[in-house]
């Protein structure tokens, strides 16, 4: 058993940005030679959320209006009226959909369906730089 | 430390079925014979969930109502309209509630609570057969 | 590689307490010796959950209040119907956000951001004493 950790950086666009990094997990559990355990995707930052979805641009489209019709970008957050941020709604979405995702590793590769894909979502209201966490655990 | 990664299959009615699989990921875990580490519970599609609940009949009733008022199954999503699928909800639902929970075990067994069942939720709109992976990882 | 497991004892207020867990989780893991790995943070019972914010009292306000927008405590739940406990609210919520939460561990310390805590949320109608399991995996 042993664990490598490594690190993503992505420029998003915030406003909701959508990407699917599964290419990118796949490769750092290829390249970790461990073919047998998991990988954990962590968004380091309080305002980005990670989890899977089928990608595609329609569903793109509806989890930005889900979003924006549960957590409404301007709803009078005491987040905005202290800090003014203007992003108040950006962390209440990450913790709801939360900054983390175990996926299992079989034979090298993630157990995940042929329309299921890794994603980040940037939910911040101004383009950010982003570093996500992946590592692998197993044998 | 070792890894062992099981499957499970269900037969799922859809339209938000939800299946309690605590027993048979207590069964894996104990055949397993790991006795201190954890155990992750991957859905591997893009339209089910995994997380825990009180598994009774009120609460299968209300989460089901709930997930429809906040993700109405028909809201005219872009995934349906290029797709043709109707489930655009179902994706939608998956992605908030997430595919993966992982539960600490220790002595050979799950640390839920009493009340705190694992349960798999098939959002989708029609019947389907599901893999489940189990894997359980300690000493 | 191996395995410690810690627990915490909360006394929370209920009514969707918010707790900031950082500290304690930072300390546990720094005492296991564990360098290099991930630790899990799993809330025993099913009207909690864990997730991650920036722990400041805005969004502690905001995110009571995004709850009981779109689970609201008196909704008329079949949970509170049949067993009279009035806490179906809690239950929807806590399957919502989830009870596990996985964060890396790089050189001993938790890959956060700077305003990324972890929190405990207390979503019963009444005061608990909660466990928290937390457990460290790693070399």
């Amino acid at each position: 058993m042993t664990v490598k950790t490594s690190e993503l950086e992505l420029q998003t666009k915030g406003l909701d940005h959508v990407i699917d990094i599964t290419d990118q997990v796949a490769g750092i559990v290829k390249g970790s030679k461990i073919k047998h355990g998991n990988v954990t995707v962590f968004i380091h930052g309080s305002t980005a959320s990670v989890t899977t979805i089928e990608y595609e641009p329609g569903l793109v489209k509806d989890i930005r209006e889900l979003n924006e019709k549960i957590i409404p970008a301007k709803a009078g957050y005491a987040h905005d009226a202290t800090w003014g941020d203007a992003n108040g709604y950006a962390h209440l979405r990450a913790s709801l959909y939360g900054p983390s995702l175990t996926v299992p590793v079989v034979d090298g590769k993630m157990t995940l369906g042929t329309w299921q894909q890794v994603i980040v979502v940037d939910h911040d209201n101004r383009p950010r730089s982003r570093r996500v966490i992946i590592q692998v655990m197993g044998e």
